[in-house]
């Protein structure tokens, strides 16, 4: 991973929507891109605050009380233990920052659930 | 800091160059934006591995026996204890993910170590 990592180029690795991809791990906390569209599921990380930079495309995260909308170039961390949902209408291309073992959906088993974490 | 970070609007708010400032915390680490342009001091950071994204521009990582160029949408993860220089020849437009407490000059007392780090 001692590389220069081109984030787009990354992305076009990428086939299965929603399933993230490590791109490097640093400090205990991993780097992880992820292609989504739709709505995931609701899910929280008890141990673990994630933070989401979009790329591309555009990003909701609900929230029980409130949402937040992202763009290209914006991020938003997600506290540790806060029911969230992503929701992308188009095709949107993000960037997740957390620790090292975190699930993409956290406390909840899903059929979006992966346990495997593809290095690209 | 539980609020969407619009990054581009977040380099406006910074005056002086290789000032970091702290966009956010989360898992005792931080984010840190940075202006640049010029040559740094070498420097290392005993105990943090340092990622460096470019958000526009072009940053040279110099190291003692190797070196690598950035531009935009380019990442790079710098291991700890390793001797670095970062040089930008033109402005350029830095993220820096960390952990809490590193210094941007590390083990090298310099003209350019700023120990505070403002809050954008």
């Amino acid at each position: 991973l001692n590389k220069v990592i081109h984030i787009q180029e990354k992305f076009e690795q990428i086939g299965e929507l929603w399933h993230p991809h490590l791109l490097a791990e640093l400090n205990g906390q991993q780097v992880k891109a992820a292609r989504i569209k739709g709505e995931f599921v609701w899910h929280s990380h008890a141990d673990a605050d994630e933070m989401f930079l979009v790329v591309s495309g555009n990003l909701t995260i609900e929230m029980r009380d409130r949402q937040v909308q992202l763009s290209a170039g914006d991020m938003f961390v997600v506290p540790r233990g806060v029911e969230h949902r992503p929701v992308a209408h188009e095709e949107t291309r993000i960037l997740l920052f957390e620790p090292v073992g975190v699930i993409n959906t956290g406390n909840t088993e899903d059929t979006l659930t992966r346990k495997d974490l593809p290095s690209i």
